[in-house]
């Protein structure tokens, strides 16, 4: 963002502009090969350009206009690189990067009760959630996610840590029944998360939502009073849901209804609900969530590294709901990587259906990025390149010889690009990772952080032996499934 | 491989002789944090170290005892990085990689007819399978594959441009029954094939197969003369294999039984077997497969791709199936990467069979390794880091920021690792990569491929219209399924 909208005319000729980083608050003219707009769908722009100016995409255009447009605004040359919206996961638990590797291959019960429950309850605090975020943060944005939905202890360290990368996050108003080092139960919860949302109200990149955790971790009482914080706030509300079949079922034995059913009852089933996961889902369930136009956080590595199932996703398409991907957090899925996901998810949904005309690289690049905002209540802001949106744009360079020859650009996105090709990140205008280097020099310690304090909660979480907690309980209900939190 | 088993000691200091880049031709003692040696099994050795010399493993052990013994060998310090086998790629077509992003998200049978087939047909020549195969070379070697088992046309480009990259290649001994640029049918093939196989006899690189494309494409009569061939010299027998429900429902139309029971009542069915794909497979086959020692090359990327289904993984590592990795071509799976493909491959066993314990990150690492191995009958000199065995290594520097922290480094590999992390390769003990750029300037003019060749072939695939060919027929079946070839 910035404090100037008529800068003087740029002194350097053009050409030599396109080099080095400017100052985040001049305007600067974009001229990638080609520009993916997500709206209008299905488009792709060639040899068009993009302005930046205070922080918002202020036009977009034939390059040739653009420039007469624009005389004397500094040009940055984007050459055989594609210019598109930042990337949202959906759904994430940045800190729990510093528990990444810490227990694969096991069953989920034990997963939780021998290893990261234990673990979480070891080290819980601001300051390993500030420094897992941090590290998280750095692996998404270097990928080219921009904006995450995370939902974990210590809601405002993780939202800090983005802050002090420059990315956007949807902090999660995170709540359920059992005490932590965190708060007391559910009221504290809600009134810490409340706090933090009043304390941040001036962070155009911090929203917020309701993250009650799950069904089996929430009460009926807890789940009104979300409702009730969600119509008053205008909120999103962020809760796993339907992750296993366990779930379900015991559900059923508890509450005689399935989980959606139940929030259904509460009244929670609508258009600010993100359900994670949605695994299993019957073809009504499909049906309730696109007729309300609820959204779904599609996390498939995390569902299959846990053995939980795969998701309906050619239903959920099919019958619209609203699909946005999400990588989970580290410990289920040990590597924070949209591209990778969102490849997945476009993969399995044709490998299921037998269908490969499914979930095509278009419909992909829109569920990485639009509808991720979407769901968030941020799709007048992000998710697409329009004129008026905020400047979250990734630049990904297709002219590596991996990605040789170009016959459709999108094609490569959906299934060739990684993380390794992202070249150019902006947030809000603010060019926060340029030549693949985050630009943060002086900000952040990265070798502090790096060899320092992850070293020290790897240490700290390694003398921990493996031994069985007693599993807290809630209102009856055994904690269960998920993802630690 | 070089001529001087008894070089003159190294007068450079062992510490300073770690950075550049040594003679291929002098032993080098390697100093890596972590080795993976896949044999013996599920073993993870620290601050050990490995002797290459005369191109193969001459020592592995504790690092002291290693520079003690070995006084006066340059060294290599390699740290935070572990060394482990070089990936072998069980099934690919590699000069497919100029048709990447050239169709996708279509049916099957569109794809090929309106899109691949033609295309083939308008560019196949010796010069473009030389190009593409150097492409995905450059791809696969980047990316630690250093061994890859394919079958395309043309099989003499594809070894020349392994061997042009320092790259090891089971070359397939392609055969079909009907005619193409490459020959004019299956005894035109065998006799082509071989030929290329007495050529290169004395290429300690290039091994063969045969590779016989598909019980759709090929005639009882030429399976026979394959299962001659293979028994007389020794080769392994590389076909394509219940891709898709079509193949195995029209094999049962056309001659009254599942193409695996063909293959097995004509004599293929045994140890030289690599059945690619095997999607659809009952339990009695699985266990079929099994007894006999034959081997699977997985590709679950394709057969997601092109809506095939996912091959019942978790059944043959019960049973035992010797099962390997392949990326496929690139048509069908548009990156070339043995990481992604191997982690898909063990969260598909574990999602689909609900148990996270099954395909464990050790037997990931063996399948994408010593079990390629085993499948091209290369045990006894790669898949392993064994003293006597070949030194095709690779080392993944486990230290950046987002692979950080390290509790379990085979963890890593199976979950986290990408090709990003690729930081050095040898093959046959020359230095092929080094940090993470190929070492061979001057012999081959990259440039001139990616920007130039690479180019021309896109210029001209660019030109075919997109009409549906006649398609051609082999004594009576309809060509169908797979991966073009």
């Amino acid at each position: 963002m910035t404090a100037n909208p008529t800068p003087a005319p740029d002194p350097r000729p053009a050409a030599q502009a396109g080099q080095g980083r400017l100052p985040d608050d001049q305007p600067v003219l974009l001229l990638p090969r080609w520009i993916l707009p997500i709206r209008p769908a299905r488009q792709l722009l060639s040899d068009h350009a993009l302005l930046i100016r205070d922080g918002r995409i202020a036009d977009i255009g034939p390059a040739p206009a653009l420039l007469e447009r624009h005389r004397g605004v500094p040009t940055r040359a984007l050459p055989g690189q594609i210019l598109m919206p930042g990337l949202v996961n959906l759904h994430s638990h940045a800190a729990m990067s510093l528990l990444k590797g810490y227990a694969d291959d096991m069953p989920l019960q034990q997963w939780l009760n021998e290893r990261i429950w234990p673990a979480e309850g070891k080290v819980m605090s601001d300051a390993f959630v500030y420094d897992g975020s941090l590290l998280a943060g750095m692996e998404m944005l270097l990928g080219g996610i921009t904006c995450f939905s995370d939902m974990y202890f210590f809601p405002e360290a993780s939202a800090r840590a983005a802050l002090d990368l420059g990315m956007r996050c949807a902090a999660g108003i995170v709540m359920f029944e059992f005490p932590s080092a965190y708060g007391s139960g559910p009221d504290d919860y809600l009134a810490k998360g409340l706090a933090t949302r009043d304390q941040m109200r001036g962070e155009d990149l911090i929203s917020f939502t309701l993250a009650p955790h799950a069904p089996y971790t929430v009460s009926d009482e807890s789940f009104r009073k979300v409702l009730t914080m969600s119509s008053e706030l205008d909120l999103p509300i962020h809760c796993h849901l339907h992750e296993t079949a366990f779930e379900v079922s015991q559900s059923l034995e508890q509450h005689g209804c399935r989980p959606l059913e139940r929030l259904a009852r509460l009244g929670l089933v609508g258009p600010s609900l993100i359900a994670v996961h949605a695994v299993h889902l019957s073809a009504a369930e499909i049906e309730q969530l696109a007729r309300v136009n609820a959204s779904v956080a599609h996390c498939p590595h995390s569902n299959l590294k846990l053995g939980s199932g795969i998701a309906p996703v050619t239903g959920m398409l099919q019958q619209g709901v609203n699909l946005g991907i999400g990588t989970d957090g580290s410990a289920s899925n040990n590597r924070l990587d949209l591209w990778q996901e969102g490849r997945s998810a476009a993969l399995l949904a044709k490998g299921l259906s037998g269908d490969p005309s499914v979930f095509d690289a278009h419909a992909l690049m829109e569920a990485m990025t639009l509808a991720g905002a979407r769901a968030l209540g941020l799709a007048d802001r992000i998710g697409s390149l329009e004129v008026g949106k905020s400047a979250d744009l990734v630049a990904i360079d297709l002219s590596a010889p991996e990605l040789n020859p170009v016959f459709d650009p999108v094609s490569h996105l959906a299934y060739s690009v990684g993380r390794e090709h992202v070249q150019e990140v902006w947030i809000a205008g603010r060019h926060v990772v340029h030549k693949r280097q985050l630009s943060h020099a002086g900000e952040i310690d990265r070798e502090a952080l790096v060899s320092g304090r992850s070293l020290m909660w790897q240490n700290t979480l390694g003398e921990i032996q493996a031994k069985p907690r007693v599993v807290q309980k809630t209102d009856g209900h055994q904690l269960s499934g998920g993802e630690g939190l």
